[in-house]
């Protein structure tokens, strides 16, 4: 099944999305909902992001290529982590598919898409363990995690590298049924494709997360776990439109624009 | 005036707090409410966190003596941030007045409190001015942010020393008149006095953090900013009391609680 969030009447909705049709619904989709009878087309809907999330939960360095790449362009510890280490986003940062990405007049040309897959809780859960901890996953949605290089460098932390307004679109939906052992993540830049992979060969799975996380904290519904990328990508440019693809799941589209000074 | 949130009939209710009345209110603190014409006794009631922030924010090493202490206590960078840097703190820590703290078995025995000063915002800004800067600031209220020295030095991120559940005590209330010139942070451990200081003896203010952070990032009613602390902390010990109290404000008040293996 796939719910979104669309603006109706200057407000936001949950919908249920069956074909090309979206049926408006009522209720928490986490745990009771029932449709409205109202009836749009997804063509003629404006999408908002899927999910507010309580926590937003960002997987670190999570594919082996990526690692290698980065652990050189920004200065970090080539070694994986030993353990799976959680970072954190912020939510103001977040924004709908087709909207824009907007770079900051300061910034460097060292800006950069990572397309993720995006793991929606559904249930509370503190102490899961691998038998258990698939139980509380609503979902799957899209992330691209726009990374600013430079700052990424010199910051002590992400606040503005990676959490700058815009920098994190997620969506067009969220998918309850996908086949992770299949799934593949495809990039392309004003649609030429730049990267595909599996999407779940991590360096630490889902199932390992979830473990761990929860020794330490309660994860509830609505939080989302961004779980990395691979590879990496060429300085995006004013126009440039980046398109992340999971198969099974959808498209996330979004256009780049500059600020000028 | 002090607003507050408080458990009734199993949901979590907003208050306005009048001497120790508690007017039980309805609608938005940040846009329109109306009191429901119930009242309680404080006394009689069970205080939940203020807020729950949208997005949940925290200055780093803000204080002097505090930062010379940590960059040797975890491995810091001895430096001030050049331009304030802002990390992020997750909801599932947050605990309210009288709740306790639990510290988790494998923790080692540096668990420490840091007494803060935390900024609720009001209204949604950006590109914010030292002239507008203290227009979307709604209140105050009081933060502990409680840390676990070996996680934070082992660990790529806070999420474990910083952000395990029930870390993050925050309450009793948000208070909307301060004077901040003549406020006083001040700790105490089972009833004694460990540090006082001056609370807005800060490296980076409130009004160049809301102009810095607005550069780039969108703040929205309901977000909170802890601004830091000074000093340190001896290691919290199961049936410790912490009470952090801003002059002004009020006392913040958490037990700790130490898990058995």
């Amino acid at each position: 099944m796939r719910f979104l969030r669309f603006k109706k009447d200057g407000e936001t909705v949950y919908g249920l999305l069956e074909g090309a049709q979206v049926y408006e619904l009522t209720g928490s989709i986490f745990s009771d909902y029932k449709k409205t009878g109202e009836i749009f087309e997804l063509e003629d809907v404006e999408l908002d992001i899927p999910v507010v999330p309580r926590t937003f939960y960002a997987a670190g360095l999570n594919y082996q290529t990526h690692l290698e790449k980065m652990s050189v362009a920004v200065g970090l510890d080539a070694s994986a982590p030993g353990a799976p280490d959680i970072g954190y986003r912020a939510n103001n940062a977040l924004t709908a598919h087709n909207e824009p990405v907007v770079i900051p007049a300061d910034a460097t040309d060292q800006v950069h898409y990572e397309g993720e897959l995006v793991v929606v809780i559904g249930k509370q859960g503190k102490y899961l363990t691998p038998e258990t901890a698939m139980d509380i996953v609503f979902g799957y949605t899209i992330g691209n995690d726009i990374s600013e290089r430079s700052w990424q460098k010199s910051d002590k932390t992400m606040w503005r590298s990676k959490n700058t307004d815009t920098f994190k679109p997620m969506g067009p939906w969220i998918e309850t049924d996908v086949d992770l052992k299949t799934m593949e993540t495809i990039v392309r830049l004003n649609g030429k494709e730049q990267i595909c992979f599996q999407t779940n060969r991590m360096i630490t799975g889902i199932v390992p997360y979830l473990v761990h996380m929860t020794n330490y904290l309660t994860l509830y519904p609505g939080d989302v776990i961004w779980m990395g990328t691979e590879g990496t990508s060429p300085n995006l440019l004013d126009g440039d439109v980046v398109e992340v693809e999971l198969t099974g799941i959808g498209t996330l589209r979004n256009p780049v624009i500059r600020q000028t000074p």
